[in-house]
């Protein structure tokens, strides 16, 4: 069975053939330019999917996509950072294709690679966190990718950490966890604190996670403050995570992640802080073993498994 | 196959003969004086299974205790309410009784008890929280028991929610969910809180969560704060875990749910506060079916499936 993995992000796309084994032939990456219209996504995506193909015939399509996804249906209800609501997603593409599609929430495709082929190989229990534009995590245990009773579970960046009038989320709510911690979130309270004269030493143009950490290291405390406060709030969620699933191995990651020591030790200090050393000592934190390709592997996988079950 | 399921508790323990379809003959309450003793619950475990038995055989005894029970093995690491430390309890009732036993925490057989015969039937995702001496959780999801990687996952008690130097908590740390709004956490405080010159309308003996309750309806501004507290506090846990689990079915329960209204406002106020909307929508919050008997019904129906899968 030939089946293509497309991991959809919302700034770029990747795409690739999937073996059984995990193996990746042709792997590409394509910039995009936000793809605000579903219709464009579904043409970016079944191009990708032709390209990687070379005209070989292809029987599944497997996409992890940073959305809200019903299971079952690959229903998109929210998906804040490409700016679409309420798309029938699966049914779409599987339309313009004329084969099977397989939807993910692109950390649940992340995930299940890293279970399948990376990092998380013979994990009892995973939990997988990226912390890049926003916050996206999952959980495989058992075998089996958590999905929850509609498909949303699984997910620590929109539990609320502050109050209702702390900063908005991408979610259309205040207080979330990816509204303090993600990348974006950082940006935009970076860009706050320097219209209030905070921040001198980051110049005038977006504030990255890296420039922050920059002027962090440089002695700048506003940039220290922001980190630190973004990586306890984290930390301290993960903490409760390891408590109460008692994962044997926690999978950090992401862009803001690999940015910044300073949020990188604020994590380690909130896992410490709200887990019990019983559940703290039972986890092992890694880093991903397979990089940018695990959510093309793990969407593949499961779209296979999905078709070869049906 | 004939199964007897025990339910053993920091003060008491209930025991019966559990039909397959989860029909329970014969179900008895004891009190204990407290059991400090392992070697004491042994026995007193043992007698109840022969009690309830009437001199039938007995295939296998299914146990659920609270305590920290590691799964596969039913060795118990801690069991604050007990006063034990590194108990094979498992082994050492099998080896007193002569049959198979197998050990769950109290929360995950009352879990799947609710599961399997009571008002979990048909959830895909059940989250179980009992608010008693103590706070105990569980989940149950696509079909299993949440276990996590050595046996105490699906338990939200411990998780720390205080600062370093909040309440003292029966696992030995400070801050842990427990140590506000448990049962006897409620009554720890409420004492600090008379000897203050609190409380007055409670009187001289020790403060239940129903005394609190009256006090507060009284019009007893501190003993409302007690319990609006500790419900706060489970009630923002709650909502975290309805985002991250994504669960269909909340079955609420336990003396002190029960006991207090303002302690259930509070916990629902808190649920709606931390979870997103989309994820708040789709959970059902109910009562149990069982009662009582769910853990003895669920940790015969464990036992039973362990030796039919053994």
């Amino acid at each position: 069975m030939s089946v293509v993995g497309v991991d959809l992000g919302g700034t770029g796309l990747r795409a690739g053939v999937v073996e059984a084994d995990g193996t990746v032939r042709g792997l590409r990456a394509f910039e995009h330019g936000g793809l605000r219209k579903p219709h464009d996504a579904i043409e970016a995506v079944a191009r990708a999917v032709e390209l990687v193909a070379q005209g070989e015939p292809v029987d599944a399509v497997g996409v992890g996509v940073a959305a809200w996804v019903e299971r079952a249906t690959g229903f998109i209800t929210r998906a804040p950072n490409l700016g679409w609501v309420d798309v029938p997603f699966a049914e779409l593409l599987a339309r313009r294709l004329g084969v099977p599609v397989v939807v993910h929430n692109d950390l649940k495709a992340i995930a299940w690679g890293e279970y399948r082929f990376g990092a998380g190989v013979g994990a009892d229990t995973l939990l997988v966190v990226f912390l890049g534009t926003g916050v996206g995590s999952a959980i495989v245990a058992g075998g089996t990718l958590w999905t929850g009773a509609r498909g949303f579970g699984g997910e620590i960046g929109h539990v609320k950490v502050g109050p209702d009038d702390g900063p908005l989320c991408g979610c259309g709510r205040r207080g979330c966890l990816e509204a303090y911690v993600g990348g974006g979130a950082l940006a935009r309270r970076a860009a706050e604190a320097r219209a209030k004269g905070l921040l001198a030493k980051c110049g005038d143009g977006e504030i990255t996670a890296m420039a922050l950490e920059r002027a962090a290291r440089g002695g700048d405390p506003d940039a220290r403050t922001l980190l630190e406060q973004g990586g306890d709030l984290l930390g301290r969620t993960l903490g409760a995570m390891v408590n109460i699933l008692n994962p044997d191995v926690l999978l950090l990651g992401g862009g803001v992640w690999f940015a910044s020591d300073y949020v990188q030790d604020a994590v380690r200090e909130g896992i410490d802080f709200t887990s019990h050393p019983d559940l703290r000592k039972s986890v092992r934190i890694v880093g991903s073993a397979l990089g940018s390709s695990a959510g093309v592997r793990g969407a593949a996988d499961l779209a296979r498994r999905a078709i070869e079950r049906a």
